[in-house]
């Protein structure tokens, strides 16, 4: 039993659909998520610079006391994980492992397709993390750089963001996949945008709900779950000033943000 | 006369379109130009981290002992110049008021459109800017923040290149504007899309043109010339890897990217 928060990161706003997951299935947890908005995105960056802003931000957390570390980001999952682990003395936990875990329990034909941003995908964590569970599983990857500020922008459903995700998934689709995983936490946001793209026989794999799952686990059996009074509501804190990620998290939180304080990590 | 450097600088890759003007047009200068591509877009930042980011950034390039420094970047130049201007003792040039001024000289019926970042588009500087010139010109503004990552993808003269345009444009164009300014250092690679869109009649600034052409005036005019041995070729530096850089510069540049150095600025 340990009553302290757990810690989610994220580059940004994106995170907020893994925390908004853990929130739904951890009710009785506190909760802090830093989203690291003055150098946001990280998705284009190189693994060193991502590797650095992630430490910084997970050492931001853990001097908040936190019980566990969530990666809620695709990229700095992809390349600062093994890091982050040597490193503190508490449970991470990162976005990718889910995902792969729920493409290879879901496909049928063996043929699972990949999108995040360039990083994530340049750094083949997914592939490398479907292989090590079932290494016949073939995997057909693509970067979507344009798929995030589509989310950002508000126009996930607009025919721009339909003319974009064809174009990227057109060589997935050749290779006839029946899984796709979002890898990147932005990308919920298109998914009916990809389901009309993809056709109703392609599997949509969510790490955020597989995350959310594989956390509440994580604490039952390390015996780290929350008990007794209710818990503080949760805190947000950003490296840029707060407005704009109050004003575009809104939408992947799905509830006004409230509590958010700007602090420094470099 | 003096020999001594031209600092550029910029958020990411964009500023190499001013850059190449300035290379075309003195080209007897030496000149060094730093990419803080760690921390880049500033176009979604708040004015007080664009300030520290580009305050950061002029501080090297004075420590390069330049002789003057040209804020390549819309959004810096639109919060951080006056800041700069007090704050190092060296002549400090920005692209807001190049534009401003071609828009100005160029517009027929007084109705001029600015497009660009958010963060530019958000500070008013188009705007004060025309209108410290002129001030019965009307200045309707559209920010467009697919338009980087759009460029950035060699996506610029794709259909959803031409779908967003004719998205952002479509309040301006209701407004009969007969002038464009290009209020962000990446929108030249988007020209030709963009006047399919807004037709022939439209006058489409571009600031790295005008920018570079006041340049070479103030050089002129404050005797800072460079004279005698040919220059040293032009040197880079950037805040993350160079990789990214040297690929997708290019595009910006017109030519390959040589001499890139990584340094840290935080």
């Amino acid at each position: 039993m340990s009553q302290r928060a757990i810690g989610v990161f994220d580059s940004g706003v994106g995170g907020l659909t893994v925390f908004k997951e853990i929130l739904q299935q951890l009710p009785g947890e506190e909760l802090i998520y830093l989203g690291d908005t003055a150098r946001v995105p990280y998705g284009t960056k190189s693994p060193a610079t991502v590797l650095r802003y992630a430490t910084e931000a997970a050492e931001f957390l853990v001097g908040q006391q936190v019980k566990m570390l969530v990666v809620a980001c695709n990229t700095a999952s992809s390349v600062a994980l093994p890091e982050l682990e040597r490193r503190f003395q508490l449970p991470v936990f990162g976005v990718i492992e889910p995902g792969a875990r729920k493409a290879v329990a879901m496909t049928r034909k063996g043929r699972v397709g990949v999108v995040g941003t360039e990083g994530t995908i340049k750094s083949g964590a997914y592939t490398r993390a479907i292989h090590a569970l079932n290494p016949s599983i073939e995997v057909f990857t693509a970067a979507c750089p344009l798929f995030v500020p589509l989310a950002e922008e508000g126009w996930a459903e607009h025919a721009i963001a339909h003319l974009a995700a064809a174009e990227y998934l057109a060589p997935l689709i050749r290779q006839g996949i029946d899984t796709l995983v979002l890898g990147c936490t932005h990308y919920p946001l298109l998914k009916a945008t990809l389901r009309r793209v993809l056709g109703d026989s392609v599997v949509l794999v969510d790490s955020a709900e597989e995350t959310a799952r594989m956390v509440a686990g994580l604490l039952w059996e390390r015996q780290l779950t929350r008990a007794g009074s209710a818990p503080r509501p949760p805190r947000f804190f950003v490296t840029d000033v707060p407005a704009r990620f109050e004003r575009v998290g809104g939408a992947f939180l799905g509830a006004p943000l409230e509590a958010v304080t700007q602090i420094e990590l470099d």
